[in-house]
């Protein structure tokens, strides 16, 4: 059998009452997902991707599986396993899919769809509905026909402009699922046939310990603890040391900001992961700099720092930037406008999306537009504090959790109807 | 250079202000150390290791460096650097300080020594005092001769059984140092002449957010949120996966519990670090029986698991296990037993010393032992309530940070003398 990941399943979790999450998003919402579920009660629901920890899909089923089960849905979530080789592929597949470079050789081929139907066998395909997320599992459907269940391709990348190769040998599979999911329209190929496409975006979860309120004393304490100043301002990137998000863009804007605002502090937190050799060297570059600049500091998951560390970190700074160059939604941003605070945020993938109106100007590419923007809210700190609270606001609507399990089961719904 | 490590060097940081160890340790440890201080001001010290995060011993130094710098010590931390292949060899030396095998061939020594050599000429080494910590760079003061500063070697393995030939061969480079520092009077080797040697424990800062005070009600929704149910009693064991720590002799006697008791739930977080693949295939087998048992929460740094989400737990829980079979010191003790917390532990390494007067009977080798504690313990709440009160005033007089930091300069000062 695919390895099934554990996940929380005891119903008194708060996160998986669902009345815990009325304040937040209303009584409308929930008694609508209440209602969904009655009707979709024992249903026996599949996500499948392909890892368990780290990035926003395992960090969404984490929170979304207890939920359904909470809700009487007989909900697993599976694995797909894949030796280094096939992952190294899936990550060239991931890739080009956001426009880069990846040839297809026929072996390339061969060994991608040998690890899927392996993992079809693997499966043990007793399910009514199966979500499939991102490339690396796409093909299982293919192997599982003729199967008696409902078929959901989820797509958390965006792929407006794929690789034509990689695109073209995907498409196929994609294409005979139920359903396929991406964030927003603008993801999607052009060149996929709509019926069967939807648009649902990513959510955050307002009860976990990476959103969950924290006292303001506490939050201090977690800063001041990390030898950070509390009496100069502070600019905060969580990310991953990932070219894409920019970090070495992040310090060009940091250093700008720094020749206005001499006091100015700079804290990059990142995940790291064992198999990203790539995040390890920019790492080593970043911390080259912390060592000669104090105000520059550097954090990871490897020194113990967790959610709630990062939770603290992005209530208690001034200003929180995630300059991405390429982005797949970034429920980061979501987590810092919930804590009400500004944000400078480079205008790639689903960013924009989660900015309120009015606030656009916030949205930047390169570093002297974002350090200028990052002097001004620290210049104006009344409209920083007006741009949190519409953040926040723009977030409590659109991407809290509740609202991406109603779509989720709608859509479950519909194609069950099929 | 060697590359250094930034760690937060601003003064107002919470732990960097002695002052608010005075409620904990008490007047007269606070005002010796900063006498100590006094008479060492300007001091250039050189902490010397080979891994900036993960272990008891990077985590020591984040937090003594800035301890220091806020004593106007001039405290540095660098790190050795070294290839996969260099590495091996120093993880078979500490396997081998703790009994293990290992094999010292002629290319071994001359790698390990290059390396050393490498270290010490990429090593700025115009400092008075360096601290020297475990087998990796300990012959770096071999090649620093002649050299004007002092020289401590801190061993913080047990070593009182050390591999014959291994120990022959690190010998004389060890025994050159100005003094040798081991955890206890136990580690050290028994043909080690004794006048240089030294011992000193390590010891857990209460203001750090691993240790610091949560509510309980904060500590509460962190477990619930996790998908644990607070109505039954809840076990945990926070350690690396890894065989010494007896992660599935801990499952064996939490098996053995719930057959008594059949509520009882285990948790297990771990940290995992990339270059460990004995860790990454203990969690594989722990988290095949997590899938069938839903009492069975097993959570890492990876999940987003870190230091706060660690303290909440041993807060929130009823009784903590630390089933090592070898150890080092196990901090994780006197952080159980700082929370007021009954633990159940294997007798190994310094763990024995960490245990308040009159509850040795919680020491255990097996599993059925360490399945008849935990019982004990759940059955009797007033002991455990008392057990967990007597170990925190236990580590409040001899394991907090400050006895640690004050230890450490009357050594330096007593080098510095010589």
């Amino acid at each position: 059998m695919l390895p099934q990941v554990a996940v929380g399943r005891h119903c008194c979790a708060q996160s998986t009452n669902l009345a815990n999450y009325r304040p937040f998003v209303g009584d409308e919402l929930i008694d609508e997902i209440v209602a969904l579920a009655d009707q979709l009660k024992g249903l026996r629901l599949c996500q499948v991707n392909a890892t368990a920890a780290g990035g926003g899909v395992a960090e969404l089923l984490a929170r979304m599986i207890p939920i359904y089960r909470a809700l009487d849905i007989d909900a697993d979530w599976r694995l797909i396993f894949g030796d280094k080789e096939f992952f190294t592929i899936t990550k060239g597949l991931h890739n080009a899919l956001q426009g880069g470079d990846f040839h297809i050789t026929s072996s390339i081929a061969a060994e991608y769809l040998a690890h899927n139907r392996q993992a079809l066998e693997a499966l043990d395909a007793h399910y009514d509905v199966f979500v499939v997320h991102d490339p690396q599992p796409a093909a299982i459907h293919h192997f599982a026909q003729p199967n008696p269940g409902k078929w959901i391709w989820r797509c958390h990348i965006d792929s407006s402009q794929p690789n034509a190769e990689v695109w073209q040998f995907l498409r196929p599979y994609v294409e005979a699922y139920d359903a396929i999911v991406f964030t927003m329209p603008q993801f999607c190929p052009t060149d996929l046939k709509r019926d069967n496409v939807v648009f649902i975006s990513p959510a955050i979860d307002p009860l976990s310990t990476k959103n969950m309120e924290l006292p303001d004393d506490m939050c201090r304490r977690v800063i001041a603890d990390a030898g950070v100043n509390l009496r100069e301002p502070i600019l905060l990137q969580v990310s991953r040391f990932d070219p894409w998000k920019d970090p070495l863009g992040v310090i060009k804007a940091y250093n700008l900001v720094k020749q206005q605002r001499p006091g100015v502090q700079l804290v990059l937190i990142g995940a790291m992961a064992a198999d990203d050799p790539e995040g390890w060297q920019i790492l080593e570059s970043i911390n080259a700099q912390a060592v000669t600049d104090p105000d520059l500091y550097v954090f990871t998951n490897l020194m113990g720092v967790g959610n709630m560390e990062v939770n603290a970190f992005q209530r208690g700074v001034d200003v929180i930037i995630q300059k991405s160059l390429r982005e797949g939604f970034g429920l980061v941003v979501s987590e810092a406008l919930w804590k009400e605070k500004p944000i400078v945020a480079g205008a790639a993938g689903g960013i924009p999306m989660q900015f309120p109106e009015g606030y656009e100007q916030f949205l930047v590419s390169g570093a002297e537009q974002c350090a200028e923007r990052l002097l001004y809210l620290l210049d104006h700190p009344d409209e920083a504090v007006q741009f949190g609270r519409a953040g926040r606001e723009k977030v409590r609507r659109e991407f809290l959790l509740p609202r991406l399990v109603r779509d989720e089961l709608r859509l479950i719904q519909k194609v069950l109807a099929k």
